[in-house]
């Protein structure tokens, strides 16, 4: 059910022939109250689209009734001209929605540098708002797929509310969540500084260690809107749970569903002297080129593990790493460990754990492998 | 003639088995003096293999008489015993030439993880040590060869004096040079703190930026070594120029052959705040697996440009920034410049200019595409 599982949430999602194979690319979110506390994550990307430098704005009052989302162009580097398209597609879906433009969030996804033909993106809104309806989610998500293969969905069910969600985005998933859009709604009553701070550590944690390769969108956009109509009050703590595992279980299908990919990679760094040597180790890994071409060909190649955490400042004894693959404990002590011909790679999960032996801290980078099919799609496919 | 072009240097290649091929695995080059200066520039990696460790140890002493090398095996990570094969190679070089073992540099290329089978390479030292000749510097050229399709060799001629050099590396190259073998020679009287500070230029601003897919090796090497045998003695700033012009051929070579690579791009940051900030920029472009899969496939992607230096820190003004690819300026201001359509990428060479007009510093950076081609190659042989 998608964003519309919490009650007192509308949605929809429509063709409006900005994409040319006539599949649907407008999605609308409405909450219909009582509350409109809302929080955002957005890109880091110092080349911000224009969907995100307004939804930024407007992000600011904490408070948001509405999100109008589309594929099928980003309008990204698009200057002036393209902040006020942005403009005008808050201001109309205000005005098909009887709000005032400061209550709608924008977000936008597809090719960078192109002009939205706005003469298309504003009828479809229309519909849009005409379309909305209270099991509305699932159209919405399959409206803001790109590349996705299957749309993107899910619902963390409590006692007597929910958070639901959706999200967008296969390729370009990096820290910081790049080319991603996801919008997450719950019907508890949750202040927007308590609602911020739980959107927050739950990216921290799972969408903002998926690094599937590397690159950062000028796009990345994750709401979250919460509208009390439960009449449920939850702690922090519950709410920060049930955001996380929302953020994760999407993160999870992202994953799953990256360009071309043939393996799933959850890069475990242990023993870390901080959680920020652990990503840092992790995420060196997850951007080897020649580790992810080694997993595409099932090849335990721990010796590009250890080239890769070679070259970052994570504390650690070169004699004292091990390296793990699918259970395996191919490398001891920075040398020659179990035989790498022990390690079976020709399911999709890969488990690569590497112990530091320099602390306590832990922390998980998920990434993807570098197949054949992602350069095929990427070199194929503008975005 | 490669590293035997300058007087007094010997040097030779030979089959010694560690390959499966029965190609030529082992080599040699042998300086005959008078003088012995030498410099050298290693690997950043925080795995250094074994013979990077015992080349390390030789080489403070700015003085060489030999360098060794086989193809076929790293020889890292392999622990105390990969750095007694290691020590034990350069004792057997050592006798086989009357020499100390303080006065031969070992350097290794292959497998990462595996020992070398020492009883073929020291049968092959041996062979290399009588087959030594005044021009076997393309043999030793051809024997340090892995997925290299051709040896790459230079000469740089100069009034009296040279300076000859070897290299190996297709893939991997990367800043501090990953998986890179170098040889220079030269016949000049050069002091080795000159040698020393003129390759450390030299490789700064050629070998060291070239980034071909962002990986870092655990065994790159780059030995001059300087005999004055031609009884000239250039200033600094000619040796300087010898050996930036002989490193930056020999990069050029690297580049046009890495691995399953279709294009040779040269990506120029102008008008920075500074050197560091151009190679930053220039970098984060290097390494973005869109922007490099869309190079493949043909398509002046400017959004993949802005968003990869967007991920940057170097000082710019988002709105300033202009893109021009291969002559055509497709981004002006941050935003839509001219056609993209206008852009011919199909041939090799690929030019992607970056001004932040924010300063007066510039730096190129060498990159390849990310082709089909090279996940094959990555993913079916084991480096």
């Amino acid at each position: 059910m998608s964003v519309t599982a919490p009650q007192g949430f509308r949605a929809a999602g429509v063709a409006a022939g900005l994409k040319s194979s006539g599949a649907p690319d407008v999605a609308l979110v409405v909450n219909d109250g009582p509350q409109d506390s809302a929080a955002a994550v957005f890109t880091t990307n110092r080349f911000p689209a224009a969907p995100v430098q307004w939804s930024r704005q407007v992000l600011a009052t904490r408070r948001l009734r509405a999100v109008v989302l589309n594929s099928g162009g980003a309008n990204a580097c698009t200057g002036a001209e393209g902040f006020q398209d942005t403009h005008a597609t808050a201001e109309h879906t205000a005005a098909e929605l009887g709000l005032g433009a400061v209550d709608v969030a924008v977000a936008s996804t597809g090719l960078i540098g192109v002009r939205l033909p706005m003469d298309r993106l504003l009828p479809g809104v229309t519909d849009a708002a005409k379309a909305l309806a209270a099991d509305g989610g699932p159209d919405a998500a399959r409206a803001i797929m790109t590349t996705d293969s299957v749309p993107k969905t899910t619902v963390v069910q409590r006692d007597g509310w929910s958070v639901g969600g959706m999200a967008k985005g296969a390729g370009m998933l990096a820290p910081s969540l790049a080319t991603m859009l996801v919008v997450l709604t719950t019907d508890a009553s949750v202040p927007a500084d308590v609602l911020q701070a739980a959107l927050k550590g739950a990216t921290g944690v799972s969408l903002e260690r998926v690094d599937s390769d590397g690159c950062l969108s000028t796009n990345d956009t994750v709401i979250a809107m919460a509208n009390g109509a439960a009449g449920v009050t939850p702690t922090a703590e519950e709410v920060a749970a049930a955001l996380t595992e929302a953020a994760t279980d999407l993160a999870m299908q992202l994953l799953a569903d990256a360009e071309g990919s043939t393996k799933d990679i959850a890069i475990t760094v242990r023993n870390a002297a901080s959680v920020a040597d652990a990503l840092t180790a992790g995420r060196a890994c997850a951007r080897n080129n020649l580790l992810k071409t080694a997993l595409f060909g099932n090849d335990p190649n721990w010796g590009r593990v250890l080239a890769a955490i070679g070259t970052t400042d994570a504390a650690f004894e070169p004699d004292r790493v091990d390296v793990t693959i699918n259970g395996v404990t191919v490398c001891r002590g920075g040398a020659i460990g179990d035989p790498r011909e022990d390690v079976d790679l020709t399911g999709r999960a890969v488990t690569i754990d590497v112990d530091l032996a320099a602390g306590t801290e832990q922390a998980t980078i998920w990434t993807n492998d570098l197949s054949i099919a992602y350069v095929h799609e990427n070199s194929a496919y503008s975005t």
